[in-house]
This record gives structure tokens, sequence and C-alpha cells, in this order.
């Protein structure tokens, strides 16, 4: 029953330290203690600790943590899916917490933008980092894209002289990234959003490369070149980016190992000693600690990615990697906890992601996840690709399928690793239709297809997609979309100011509610 | 952009109801206004009057609210189809806020159980009402099914003397409400939770008929007879209920209008003048109000049966009606506000709804659902059994869907109230399959079926299933179950020590935290 971890708890050093830390030390004990053990003293002295915890002024440190496409389904299966993994039969006994899922706030903001209920990330970014609504796919501009809206980021650093990092595992200038520093009509100005980045003068970027760096045409200065003549360093190796100090200056550093779209790996996917995520965080605070203060925005960009594929291990590890990123946040909070505000949050949710589905009814079988070794999108540059080349036959595909996921075909049942991944002949045919189309078809856009192909396939590869589709389900996990949907996302927070985060408002108020605690104008 | 309304600041009499109240006047006024208006000053006061709100001491005056399968999509969506059926077009902006989305607290809980990450009704409200995890199916038993164990309602009624009343939708006897007087192995001992709902002594019943009431042979003395035998006053009618007063003593009140398996109308087909949950609960206030307490659960059964059915229309509608209840508590929170704690929860999602859907892309049409005028139920009752006696033609059927549910065939496109209410050809042949399968078969069970099957049907009628999938759809909503989800649920709270339920927990939590404010043992 000990599902939420004590390390809230650990490493209070001060009467400050305990007023701010008392929060989480008693939510942590509460979920751990049998009820009589809630005292009524704990819960007045979080109370008037809390009261305390506000009135320390503006805090110097802030994170802010956004999972794109990461709401309570991506973060509740994630939970699940460890308790799900360490679980040795019997009574289930719930979920391993993500370090945040412990943080003593936990609030709700509606995500809609001026466009639909169902809002994209340039917009939703705008929304968190400058207080206003917009279109879906516009940068930091209202709805007539004339007027550009100073960032959060922007005014940190002008107003209180903060210095300012920008984190992502997707591409450096893709939308919620840029949301912090950029001022486009379209998020598709991949070179002038690039160009900002440069011009914004902040002092630590990391992660994903640059899309389209020389332009649409490719005809344009490399904005690499662009970044060193304006006194960036620019890095792409690892060794290179292990150097890095706080003396090193402004830096951008470029993950080693890029995927898809020129993006860092699926955490799935990411081999021993690749960097990831919270390395580049650990970083940062090297590089950006300060005695005036910094503010880091960190993106885990491919939660979203893989959601859109209905990928739900590429998705949940993902997550996992996140919270790993946040973790080194939390140290810097213990030591500095008076001071810090760690901000965990979604943008929205993305794909309808749900735990349950039709066919398992009322159970669901997380561990089977596990056999998902890699994610579809390097099943597709690993098999797909050579696949569509030789033709290759369907037993080969079904073999490569029983390696990478662990299905088997229903007269391998016994070499099932578990029962559940004995595929149906239902299910086979499925594989072999969605087969036939890759081969054939391939990719399509939606409006190439069928209202029946793109409910099946959306514009993702036939065949890996409806592998997928099987993995979600033999888990006991759906998708009702390629896109985006509706659902609030969760505010964590902790630290100086982080129960003004409470209650269910609009993501408008997360900005709205730094610039209360920050005076920034 | 007025979005959430103002409700919670007006009324506001004394310092104490300054101090508490201002937390949701605050919460209203951000969510309002521009950035700049939220000063420090509201902030620090809101953190300060926390303080206060939570020291008031034990409250007098209990209101539990769970809507049963009520979550975040639950929740957002009836929100935003309010604001999509009130909008003029134009710019998206936003939902119309649920009396409680506007409560100060908006926390989070977990729900799975014993048995697994989906749970059932019967273990969650034992969570929530015992702070123990067990089995699913089982009502305040132990997972040996051997230990009993104390309701919160029986001990603030035993420890504290307060009166209690128990209301639902659904049946008095079904699992959410049996949770707070019965302990029983099996949920589905009717007769037995029957026969200790009378024990209880609780002071009020109101809503739904009691399942199985002469037993499960019909040879038991009926229960309503057991009942006036230990001094209740059984009454049956609209008429008999509004004669009810304080005086009447302990009172069981079954609604006049029963529908389906004996529960309450779903909203969507309510007529006029026809009482609803909201009435019960007024007439609960008056019947329960006293000067040493009391503590009244609300269960808003039906938007769970509409989500394992799939059915958008009627639980968004029941979504509201539930909302309509939770004011009547929150007008009386407004006169009694340092004595009052009003929470409003979920026990579990219900079919994995989500506000999105892969055929719609990033857009809903919520607007449309406001066409369908049944509810799946109902449609079965007045229609569908009647096209089982007469073999109905298909073409009768689709006038009949057209008139209750907006659709039109695409020969009739010109007769459509919405461009997105006119069915592709895709969709009518689901509709003429579904309606083959509906006069051929019927409802089957999951063993019955093939696994394609289930998926598009569950146990329902064929047709109506498909008419609400289709009609989910097209306003771009979607489910992926028909039974329950893992998606935590949200837990709002006003009033008396209503901070101490922020943060993201376990439903055993809701428990140990009323506990904690009430000092039960």
């Amino acid at each position: 029953m000990r599902r939420f971890n004590h390390k809230a708890t650990a490493a209070l050093m001060s009467v400050v330290l305990m007023a701010s830390a008392l929060i989480g030390c008693g939510m942590a004990a509460e979920k751990t203690a049998v009820s009589t053990e809630v005292t009524n003293e704990v819960y007045e002295a979080n109370a008037a600790n809390k009261a305390k915890t506000v009135s320390n002024g503006t805090p110097k440190y802030i994170f802010l943590f956004i999972g794109d496409g990461m709401s309570y389904p991506q973060i509740q299966s994630a939970s699940y899916y460890l308790g799900a993994k360490s679980s040795t039969g019997g009574d289930v006994t719930g979920g391993e917490a993500l370090s945040f899922m412990n943080f003593p706030t936990a609030g709700s903001a509606q995500t809609y933008d001026s466009t639909s209920f169902c809002p994209d990330s340039a917009s939703t970014a705008t929304s968190i980092s400058t207080g206003h609504k917009t279109y879906s796919g516009v940068i930091n501009m209202d709805t007539t894209k004339t007027v550009a809206y100073e960032t959060v980021a922007e005014k940190l650093k002008s107003q209180l002289g903060y210095k300012i990092g920008i984190l992502t595992t997707v591409n450096l200038n893709h939308a919620t990234p840029a949301a912090f520093y950029a001022h486009q009509a379209s998020r598709n100005n991949y070179y002038e959003i690039a160009q900002e980045l440069v011009a914004s003068g902040f002092d630590y970027f990391a992660g994903g490369g640059l899309l389209k760096p020389t332009g649409v045409n490719k005809d344009l200065p490399s904005i690499y070149d662009v970044a060193e003549e304006a006194g960036y360093t620019v890095v792409t190796t690892q060794a290179e980016i292990e150097a890095v100090t706080a003396d090193t200056g402004k830096v951008i550093a470029i993950d080693e190992h890029l995927a898809d779209s020129s993006a860092m790996a699926y955490e799935v996917d990411r081999e021993d000693g690749q960097w990831q995520l919270a390395d580049y965080v650990e970083k940062g605070i090297d590089v950006l600690d300060n005695d005036t203060g910094f503010f880091m925005m960190v993106e885990g960009g491919k939660i979203d990615w893989a959601c859109h594929a209905n990928d739900a291990a590429a998705t949940i590890n993902d997550t996992i990697a996140f919270d790993r990123a946040v973790q080194k946040a939390y140290a810097f909070y213990e030591e500095h906890p008076a001071e810090t505000l760690i901000l965990v949050t979604g943008d929205h949710e993305t794909g309808g992601m749900t735990i349950g589905y039709a066919g398992t009814n009322y159970d669901t079988f997380l561990k089977n996840l596990e056999n998902q070794t890699i994610s579809f999108a390097k099943f597709d540059t690993d098999y797909v690709a050579s696949y569509k080349e030789n033709n290759t036959p369907f037993e080969q595909v079904l073999a490569d399928i029983q390696e990478n996921f662990g299905f088997v075909a229903p007269e391998n049942a016994a070499q099932a690793k578990a029962e559940e991944l004995v595929l149906t002949d239902y299910e086979v045919e499925k594989l072999k239709t969605a087969y036939k189309r890759t081969l054939k078809v391939g990719t399509s856009t939606q409006s190439e297809m069928t209202q029946e192909e793109y409910e099946l396939y959306g514009t993702y590869e036939p065949l890996s997609v409806t592998i997928t589709h099987i993995m979600n389900n033999k888990a006991g996990v759906s998708f009702t979309s390629y896109s985006h949907t509706g659902l609030p996302v969760p505010v964590f927070a902790i630290g100086n100011g982080s129960s003004l985060f409470e209650g269910y408002y609009d993501n408008t108020d997360i900005y709205n509610k730094l610039a209360t605690l920050t005076s920034i104008k």
C-alpha cells in the first residue's frame, strides 16, 4: 500500500523550509497513513503553512514543465503502468505516483482556444505564456494576427533580469517552445521563429534540432550560423554539451541522437547512456543558476506525438521520462524551497486516451505494454520501409511483430509471454488488411481516405498504427482520435506561491497567476 | 468572455462569510478579469482566508455529491455543451461553468479498487464512505468478505447525532447509496441491502424505487411494509412528497415517475413539472435541517447509466441536472457558510468519454446534441419494442430517428437542421446492419457475440447504441468502453474545511479527510 513515495519529506532544514515543505510532507503522510493518523494538528499546520508559503514574495527560480498532450489519462496510466509492472499478482494495490502527483497543489485548467474546444499547441502555449486566447496555429499574436503579445519569459528577462532556459524533446522552433520567445501568425513559420529564437537572447536552449534551419527553400543563411554570429555557442554532440558550464555563455544545445523529424528519440527507443530530457534539465540548472533568478520552460513534446499516433507504450514511457526531468527540478527545489516554484501541467490532451477498452471490459493488462520495445516511428523506419521495398511476406512481418511487441499468432499461442498477447483471428485479419494497405498505399491524407479508413489508420502507416491499436487494446487502453481533445489538464505546483494554482480555472490564468506572483506587467 | 458566473460573490454578509467566500469570490474575479486585475492583495487575502476557513471546527452541515461515472470528460463536455448552445457563432469563447467548477478547491482522486484499475461503484463508494479498498461488487466489507466497515454516515449519526439523508436518481438500494448504510458481500443482495436501509434509521431517503423489494423470488415481506412498521413514512407520489415536512419524521420518498429499471427518468426524458434531483435536495434540506447537524449524500446515478450506453446527450443532460441539485446545496451554504461543507466528486469514470473524435478531427459540434430529445432507454421502450413486434420497415425507422435525433438520410439533406446531421452512406449502412441485428437477435450477452460485435454494440440494443454512437461522433464526442475506466475523478469543495481536499490523492482519503474534519473514529 506504499504507493506514494516519501521523497517529499526528505532534506528539510530550516523553519521556512518546514513551512513550505510540510504541505508536501503532510500530503505524503496522509496518502500512506491509515485514517486515524491524519491528525487535526497536521491539517491545521498545513493551512497555516500554506499562508506562510505564499507570503514569501516573488519566486526566484521558476520551473514550468509542460507535457505536450499530457492530461489525466497520460499521467494516471503511467502511474498505473508502473504499479502493474512491479506487482507480483494478487490484489491490485494501485500505481506508483509520478513525483509531481505528490505536489501539494493539483488544480485543473480548461484549454479551449478561439478556434475550437479541441485546441492546438500554438494557441494553448500562447495562453499559458501570455494570458491571451487566440486561434489554433497562432504563436503569441491576437486573432487579427496583427498584435503581438509579450511572453512571461520575455517579461521575466526584461523586467526582473532572470536568465531564461527553453528545453524540449521536440524541435526548438516547434509551437510550444516557440510560444515563449516568438510572435508569428503561423506556427509553420519555422525560419522566422528560429530567427526570433536567436533574437530572444535567452540563455539556454536545449533539445531537438531546428526545423527548416535554412528556410523553406533551403536558400537562407543557416540559423545555426546566425546564432553563432549573435554570440551563441551551438553544440551538437553529447560530449560538447557535457562540457558546457555556466561560463560558456548563451548556449543552443542540439541533441546528438536525433530521431523522427529531428526530434529527440522516444524514451522507448533511447539507448543506454544517451542523454534524455532530465540530463538537459540538470545541465540547464548549472547554466542558469544565478543570484537574480531564472525561468526554465521544459516541454515533454513527444508525449503528444505518441498520442497522435495512438502509441500508448511510447506515450507512457515518455511521460515517465518527463517525470525524471521534473525530479531534477525537485532536487533543486529541495535546496531552495522558499525561493523555488515548480509548475507541471499539460497544454491539452491528445488522442482521447482512456484506461479501459470495450474489449477488455473492466480489466486492464497494462504490464503487457512492457513487451513493446520500439515506437511506432522507429518501427516505420527500421522495418516498414524495408517491407515496402522488398514486399516482405506477412509471416516475416508477424515474426518481427512478435519480437518487437510480443504478439503471437493463434497457432503459436505457447510462445506468448502473456495470455492476452495471443492474437485473435479477428486481430490477425486486421493486421493483414492493414499490411496490404501499407504495401499498396502507405500513408495517406484524410481527403484521400474513406471515413472508415481514416478512423482505422489516421494519416499513419496502416500496419504500424494497427499494431499499436491492438497493443493498446490488449493492455486495456484505447484512443478515440488522432487529434487533440477538450479534456482539461492538471496543474501541479509546489513551492513558493504554489497554492495560487488551486481550483479549476482557464489556462490563461496560469499566466495571470504567474504575473501576480512575480509582479510582471 | 464572461464564462464563469458570479453567483459565488453574492449574499456575503459577515466577516466569517467574507473570509470563506473570498476564496470563491477571488476565483470568479480572476476568471473574468484581465491579468492585471488580479492583485497581490486578493491573492494574499485568499491565503489568509483559507487559513481562517479551515479553523472553524467541525462542519455542521455536510453535503457529499457523487456523480456516478462522472469525471473530467463528463463535467467539461457539459460545460462546453452549454457554451456551444448559447454561442451565436464566431470565435469560440468557452463553456458555461457548472456551479461547482467555481468552487475554490478542485483536487483529484484516483479510483482503483482491489480488483482492478477500472473499479466499480460498490468498491469506490466503499472507499469514499469508509476509507477502505475492497473488491469490485463488495459493499463496505473487507476483501475476505467477513469484516464489515462502519460508514461515515453511520458514524456521523451515532457519534455526533447528525441527521442523515441519502438521495439518488437510481434505486435507493443500488451500490452507491447502499455504501452509506449497508454491509454486504455482494451489491446484488438487493433485499438484504434494503433491509439494512430500514435498519439504518436514517432520516430521509429519496429517489428511485427499490430493486427486488419482495426478494429474488418475490415471496418475502415487502420492504416498503417493513419500513412503515419501523416507523418510516413511505411516499410514492409527487403530491405526497411535496406535503412532507420536518415534522413528518423518517421518510422514504420514491419518485412517482419511475423509468427504466425503476430509476428516475433521464433528464432528457423528464416532463415539465416532474420532480428532479434538485427538488429532492431542496426537500431534504427542509427535512434534515436541525441544530445538531446533518449529512446528505446525493448521487447523480444515471450519468453512469448513460455513459455505459455511450449516450452522450443523456449523460450531459443528467450532469447539468446534477449541477442544479448542487446549486440547492449552494444556496444553503450561502446562508450558513461557516458551518457548511459541500463536496462534489465522482466515483469513477464510465465509458471512456472524450471531447473529440477521429472523424471530426479538431472540430466539435456539441450543439448538435440538442437535437437528441430522447434517451437510448426511452427510445428502446417507445420505439424499438414496437419495431420488433411489427418488423417495421427501415424507412419508418429512419423517419423516427430523424424526429428524435435530427439525422437525415443523404437524399433528404435539405431537411437537416445542421450540415453535420446529414448521414453519410457509411453511417446509413451501419444503421441498417444494426437494425437487422436488432430485429433478428436483439440484445446479447458478451459471450454470445464476436469481438467485433461486442465492440460495436456492447450488450445494448444494436440499433439504439448505433444511433447514439453516430450522434456522439457527429457532435465530436466519443467513447471507448461500455464499462468503467481508470481516469481519476475531480473533488470540488467549498466551505468549512474545503482546503483539506486539495491535491491529488486516493479516493480513500476522501473519507480520511472527512474523518479528520469531523473527528469521527
